[in-house]
């Protein structure tokens, strides 16, 4: 580690040791606070958000399943018996001095450090079509994303009960983009249709909704094993997912999708889970940034000529063999791993070393007891697969009460083929009432 | 029942049977669909609204102890198995065509009826400041009211810790009201800032906390006998609540409340429950409107003149023995059930007869095995009548799995002092970051 030798090794101690500044509180961020537990550091955790959100069952919150509370979990709670955690802030880092060693908040507030970690996350991108297509196909990464497209989903199926002339359009669904999340989502909308709702209409058939997963690539699940993507895509269209892979997407609006051969989709009901875009703060840090805006950090994950300041999770592009290390939870809890020990190392005076990312396999769910699982050596699809998620997203969530609701919901949900959170709340659809709670 | 005689017995029963269409699913319209299951008619349901939802824990969900799927449960669910329920219709009902017997949705579509229930409620009324004064102190009546007030309850204690130079007028809590609901808000706030958050901030100790409870009358719970209000008042004040009676506001702001007196409270967080207003759908149903816009009904409970018509509920202005019967829900119960036999005896030709409210006696909780209860013979205070107010709201809840959520989330809270949902979503907030979902 050449970068990483001369600077850090002057400790700024101040009144009680090394001010650490974390910035965002998903998987890695949390990991790089829990992993400094008992170093001699004062830490502060600043996050737009006052909850850590579980991300990979925010699907669920959009398909009624779970609710909000049931994966999300107060920052403050998270770190209410960690010592020296010195400051939690609900606030948005808009800009790094690293020159004055200090990061800036949307009120000019400045938070100073000694080391900084930046774990941003990232957000949806449509591919330079922002303006117009972001209104018609929401995209998951935040709780308002879920309860939008919980709503929108929900308030198809009513608008379809109302209009049966229209019907055909509003049972519609496309889901564009075939990574885990829009096979997590096309599968929990044809259990929706198939089983949640099937028996509760009177004027049409929710059992005659399709669901179309298009993916611009050659099969689903890009980054899995090709027999694990077969797999999957016959679990899928087991279920009732219509699969088309290899187009694209040319033109979304109100009423449809127009894919790149000029077929025509008539739905107003699109989801995005196609691109993401690397968290903005990215581009206050003085490094190259790769194509859809990460940061490519250096073998320590500091950016480097900046070895104060590391970067990790989905902002980080970390080079490993050729190729970048993918932007999954797993990955984001060992990098914060790593970042803390290199802090330690600062802190005894210790050489940096460089980050080695372990893939311990993926788990990809696509509905009632089917989900594919890629263990490296194993790989496996079906009811095994589905337990195994299952456990896994269970152990990880944050909290005894998370866990307990979200074992509860599943059970009942599974007994009965039902959803626990069918509400039709917020928002404003054309067409629709405006604001539904003024009588 | 003079007026009840000519007209309503001409029934007109199309293919199978009397029309009945009934507007709002609240208490008492659900009441009068399910009195109705074993009838000879084809019934309607339409609501602004796909959920019902029990608003007596309404204010768990803004004090975030429950989440809103735990007291709101889909409508259609409600009559899946329900065989006379034709349709169940998600829209707004603008305008009643008394002569043609339609209702008309917001879009113009018409819907026919025989008989009409309308039991559309109440929303908050500020007395004629609505302009001015709902953006700075939202009222809990809906889903979205309750998530408002989560959040800026919630927010207020985070930017306190940010600017604790500030924190006296965000640590300051205003509820403006103090009947049942803002009573119950009063005792939750002090909960959350006393234990839920005690130790999970560094700048601020939430416990420096101040909550008022303002009201105009003379006493907190003015529909209960003196001595029950005097209970509750000794039980809030034991909190530490701040109850001033004898108090109006005369201006309210983002800043704070101004009471009549000229003394000024500086606080952010205003929550209303002093006034309601009734649904506007009163006005088109040509009956006479008392000074809070209810109909004055028959004794039958159908609108003077129109007898195919029935209102029930909060909307309705039932007088008995001089005084008008409460805004509750047993009362709205008792009349959907009336309603529902007047439709039965017009099908067979009988006499209507008129409805008589028996009050079965009232229960208000204040907090942590504190409570109220006046049940007419017997009236008592504190734990015993906790006890009783769990039992009647979990036996009042639809759904199994909403009263195995319930239960549970009390059980929890109530070992851990904590409340599971302590989630800032939504909304947007002076001087707070605007959407807190772009990174």
């Amino acid at each position: 580690m050449s970068e990483g030798d001369s600077e850090p090794s002057v400790v700024h101690p101040g009144e009680a040791g090394m001010r650490v500044v974390v910035v965002g509180a998903g998987f890695g961020g949390l990991k790089v606070v829990r992993s400094l537990a008992r170093a001699p550091v004062r830490i502060t955790v600043i996050d737009r958000r006052n909850h850590h959100l579980f991300q990979p069952l925010l699907y669920q919150v959009a398909s009624a399943a779970l609710d909000p509370s049931d994966i999300a979990y107060p920052i403050r709670t998270v770190f209410r018996r960690q010592d020296n955690v010195e400051r939690v802030l609900m606030g948005v880092v808009e800009d790094v001095d690293l020159e004055g060693r200090a990061v800036v908040l949307e009120d000019g507030a400045r938070i100073p450090y000694d080391r900084l970690v930046v774990a941003t996350g990232a957000t949806h991108s449509y591919f330079g079509n922002e303006a117009a297509w972001r209104p018609v196909a929401p995209g998951l990464k935040t709780v308002e994303d879920a309860l939008e497209i919980r709503r929108r989903v929900l308030a198809a199926f009513e608008h379809a009960e109302r209009y049966p002339d229209e019907q055909r359009a509003w049972l519609t669904f496309v889901v564009i983009g075939a990574g885990p999340t829009g096979v997590e989502l096309a599968g929990a909308l044809v259990e929706i249709a198939f089983h949640a709702l099937a028996r509760d209409f009177d004027a049409i058939d929710p059992r005659s909704a399709r669901v179309v997963l298009l993916e611009g690539g050659p099969r689903v699940l890009p980054a899995y094993p090709e027999a694990l993507s077969a797999n999957a895509q016959r679990q899928l269209e087991g279920l009732g997912v219509e699969v088309r892979t290899g187009h694209l997407a040319k033109a979304l609006d109100d009423g449809g999708v127009t894919l790149d051969d000029d077929t025509r989709i008539d739905t107003h009901t699109i989801l995005w889970a196609a691109g993401v875009r690397a968290s903005q703060l990215g581009d206050r840090l003085g490094a190259p940034l790769d194509a859809v805006g990460r940061v490519e950090v250096a073998p320590d994950l500091s950016v480097p000529g900046h070895p104060a300041v590391f970067v990790i999770g989905d902002l980080a592009h970390i080079a490993q063999d050729g190729e970048c290390v993918p932007g999954v939870a797993p990955a984001a809890i060992q990098a914060g791993k790593h970042v803390a020990a290199q802090i330690r190392r600062d802190l005894r005076g210790g050489a940096r070393v460089a980050f080695r990312y372990r893939d311990k396999g993926s788990l990809a769910t696509i509905g009632r007891a089917r989900a594919v699982a890629d263990l490296g050596r194993f790989s496996f699809g079906g009811f095994f697969a589905w337990l195994a998620w299952m456990a896994i997203h269970i152990v990880y969530l944050i909290g005894f009460r998370n866990r307990l609701f979200v074992v509860l919901s599943w059970g009942w949900s599974w007994l009965t083929f039902r959803r626990g959170s069918r509400l039709i709340t917020g928002g404003r659809r054309a067409g629709w009432p405006d604001r539904p709670d003024e009588s």
